[in-house]
C-alpha cells in the first residue's frame, strides 16, 4: 500500500444533504482539526443551509469555521467538478442518491480530488444488474483512478464499509485460506413509531429488495428471492432477531477481494415491513418503470410511493431503540474451527442527540468522515481506486471507536472491544 | 305515480365502456324489441368497438340491428347533448364513471331524455361528502326534472338499485310503521385468481372505503370507520361470510324515502382484501389529494394505484363462485315480529358466458336495462326525478327475473323465488 507524498488533502465537500449528509457534516465539524474547510452541496441548496444551521446551532465545530453551503446538480460532473475548484475541495465525500456516484467519480478523476462514497452506483432505470454490481461501473474507472493517482474509497459507509473491514480483520486473524463462511448481519431493532417508513431513502431502499437476492455460495453467485431465506440469531443487546438473506454492495468486492466460499448478508425485517412490502411489490408499486394514468400520466410507481412516505430524517426526534451491525465468521485458528462475531451497537436516541439524525444515519455517516480523516493524514491517501477491505483497515477500526461506532468482539475469550495495537 | 301520455321511449345510448357498460350493451341488445336503436359512447373509442363486437359475436340482439359506437367526452355537457340529439336518443344509460353524472343528467334535463344511472355523484376532489349524498347533486335538480318533465331514475343498478326495491317491497309486506331495521348484505364470495383486483373502476371502490362510513341508526346519521363493525350471517348458496358496516348510496336516499330508524349497508371482505387496503390506506396512497414526488411531478396517488391494478374487466374470463346480495328487514306482519331476508344470487361463470363480465358487472349493469325497458313501456317514465323505491318496483322485479336476475325470498315460511302478480 502506498500513499501520496504531496501536501495531506484536508478541504472537504459533502455531496447531499439528507440524514446521512447531516452525520457526515456534524462528524467533519467535531474533526476540522483533522479535515480542513468543510463545504455542503446538493440539488436544494435550503436542506444544506438546515444542515449548517444544525451545526452551527449543536456547536459541533472543534476549531471555530463555518460549513460553506452550495447548490450543484450532482448529475452534472462538471458543474461538480467546477464546484471542487472554486471551493478548493481536496476530498469529496459523496451521500447523495446513488444515481449520481459516477458523475460525482468522474469530477474527482478530472480535478483530483479524493472520491470517497457509501454505497454502490446505480442507474435509475435498472434494478439489480449482474453480480459483481461493482465491475458495471465503478471498477470501469479502476485504471484512470491509478494513472491519474486519484484516491477514490468505495462503499465506505456501514454496510458497506465497517462490515468489509470487520471481514478484513476476522480473515486475517484466521489460519490463511480456512475461511469458509461472512455472514453480515444488519439489525435494526429500533422504532420510529410511524406506521411504516423506510430508513434511508425509500427509493433506494426499496430497489435494495425487488431485484434477484445474488450471494457467494460455494464460490460462485446464487440467486434467490427476498424473503426466501431466513435465519435466526441471538446477538448482543438486540436479542433474538430474524434476519434474511438480501443482495448488498458488500458481497460483490469482498467475493473478488478475500478468499471465502461463501459470503452473505442478512438484513432484518419486522413482520410488519414484510407485509406492507409485499403488498407494495405484488401490486407493481415498487417497480422502477413508468405506468401511464386513466388520464395519461406517466408516473414511475416508486417515486409516488417515496413522496407518500415519511422522510426518513423527520423519523430522527422520536427513533428509539438500538441498531447491531456485525460479520460473523467461520474458520479456522491454529487449526481449530472457530466462529467469531464482530460487531457494532449504536443506539438511535445517542445519535440524534449528537447529530440530530437516526441511528440508521449515524452508522452509516460516520465511517466516511473516518475514511477522510486517513486520507487527510495520508493513511489512507493511496492513489488509487479501492475497496475497504483492500486497505489497511486497523486505523479504520480505532478511529471508529473514538468517533462514535465502537467495535466489539464475541469469540470463545468472551465479549470484548476491538482496538488495534498499531 | 303518473305517467307520460307521449310516444314511448325506446332509443337507448349508453354512456361509458366498461364492465357494466358490456353487459348492459348486451342486455339492451338482447331486449331490443321493447328497446330501440343503440348507441354507446365514452371517451375512448376503441372501449366501444370492442363492446359492439363483442355483442356481435354472441350474437345477443333479439331483431337485427347495430350497437353504434361514439366518442364523447361525459364532463362535456353540450357534446352529451349534442350527442343525444343526433342520434335520437330517448333513454340515456349513464355506467361511465361517478364523475359524469350532472354533466349528462344536465344534457338529458336539456334534451328531454330520460336518466337512468347506477352510482351517485361525485367530485374527483372530494371523498364522502355530507349526507344526505343525494342532496348535494342529483336532488338540486329535482325541481327542474319535474318542470321539464324529465323522467331521471337514480341509482338503478343492484346496490343502489334492486336492493331500494328488495327494502320497499320487504318495507310494504310488513305492518305499517313496522320496520325497525334494513340491512343491505353484499357479499362476493367469488375468485378471480388475482393477487388483488377490485371488481370495479379501483378509483370509486376505494373511494367508497377510504372516507367515513355513514349508516343511519335510531333515525340519524351515525359516523364510523371502515372495518370497526363487523357482522357474520349465514347466507344462502354462499354461507357463512363476514361483512362489514360500510357507506353506500342507497342508505342516503332510502332513510329519506322509508320511515324506518334503522338502514345500514354491509360489504363482505376478506382478510386479505383487508390487509391490502389497510396497507395503502395506511400509507397514503389511496389519497386522492395530489403529492410532489422528488423529482416536482405532482400526482394523485389513487390514480397511480388504479394504473398498477388489473382492469376490472380483465377479470371476468377467470372469475369463479357467486354474489350473494340482499336485504334482511326486521318489523311485523299481522302484530308478530318476524325478519325476512330477499335477495339474488349470481354467478360468475354464468355472467360471463351471457355478456362477457364477471357477476358483479352483471349484477350491477342489468338492472339499468331493466329500468330502461320500464321507460320504453312507459311503466317508469314518470316524468320526474325518482330513487327506486319511490317507483312502483314490482314490475321492476318480476322483469328482473326474466332476464337474468331472480330474486328469491327467506321467511319464516321457507325460501322461494319472489315473483309479483300483477
Amino acid at each position: 500500500m502506498t500513499t501520496n507524498a504531496q501536501t495531506p488533502k484536508r478541504n472537504v465537500l459533502i455531496i447531499g444533504a439528507g440524514g446521512v449528509a447531516q452525520v457526515v457534516a456534524h462528524k467533519c465539524a467535531m474533526n476540522n482539526d483533522v479535515l480542513g474547510e468543510l463545504h455542503i452541496a446538493s440539488r436544494t441548496i435550503d436542506k444544506c443551509d438546515a444542515i449548517a444551521a444544525s451545526v452551527e446551532e449543536k456547536g459541533s465545530f472543534k476549531q471555530p469555521a463555518v460549513l460553506h453551503t452550495h447548490a450543484v446538480d450532482a448529475m452534472d460532473s462538471e458543474a461538480v467538478a467546477e464546484l471542487i475548484k472554486e471551493t478548493g475541495t481536496q476530498i469529496v465525500i459523496n451521500v447523495g442518491s446513488a444515481f449520481v456516484n459516477m458523475t460525482v467519480l468522474e469530477a474527482c478523476i478530472n480535478t483530483g480530488a479524493a472520491y470517497i462514497d457509501t454505497a454502490i452506483h446505480e442507474d435509475p432505470r435498472k434494478i439489480c444488474e449482474t453480480p459483481p454490481w461493482y465491475a458495471n461501473y465503478e471498477w470501469k474507472r479502476k485504471e484512470r483512478c491509478a494513472e491519474n493517482n486519484i484516491t477514490a474509497i468505495l462503499g465506505a459507509g456501514f454496510d458497506p464499509g465497517v462490515v468489509n473491514a470487520y471481514a478484513r480483520v476476522g480473515y486475517d486473524m484466521m489460519d490463511k485460506g480456512s475461511v469458509t463462511d461472512i455472514d453480515i448481519i444488519d439489525i435494526n431493532a429500533g422504532s420510529h413509531g410511524k406506521y411504516f417508513a423506510t430508513n434511508f431513502d425509500p427509493e433506494i431502499n426499496f430497489r435494495e429488495f425487488t431485484g434477484t437476492v445474488y450471494s457467494w455460495q460455494n464460490s460462485q453467485w446464487q440467486s434467490n428471492k427476498m424473503f426466501e431465506v431466513k435465519r435466526t440469531d441471538d446477538l448482543p443487546v438486540v436479542g433474538e432477531q430474524n434476519s434474511y438473506l438480501s443482495g448488498h454492495d458488500e458481497i460483490h468486492s469482498l467475493s473478488a477481494n478475500l478468499d471465502v466460499p461463501n459470503i452473505r448478508f442478512w438484513m432484518g425485517f419486522g413482520d410488519h415491513y414484510i407485509n406492507v412490502f409485499t403488498v407494495l411489490k405484488n401490486l407493481g408499486l415498487l417497480s422502477e418503470q413508468p405506468v401511464v394514468t386513466a388520464e395519461g400520466q406517466e408516473v414511475v410507481p416508486l417515486k409516488v410511493v417515496k413522496a407518500v412516505l415519511p422522510d426518513p430524517s423527520s423519523l430522527a426526534p422520536n427513533y428509539t431503540g438500538k441498531t447491531c451491525i456485525g460479520d460473523k465468521i467461520k474458520g479456522k485458528i491454529n487449526g481449530v474451527e472457530t466462529e467469531i462475531f464482530i460487531y457494532n451497537v449504536s443506539d438511535h436516541k445517542e445519535a440524534y442527540n449528537e447529530v440530530g439524525s437516526q441511528g440508521i444515519s449515524y452508522t452509516a455517516g460516520v465511517p466516511p468522515v473516518a475514511a477522510a480523516m486517513l486520507v487527510a493524514t495520508g493513511e489512507w491517501d493511496v492513489g488509487h481506486m479501492a475497496n475497504v477491505e483492500e486497505l489497511d483497515v486497523k486505523p479504520f477500526i480505532n478511529l471508529l471507536n473514538d468517533i462514535g461506532l465502537p467495535t466489539r468482539i464475541q469469540d470463545e475469550e468472551g465479549d470484548r472491544p476491538l482496538q488495534f495495537d498499531i
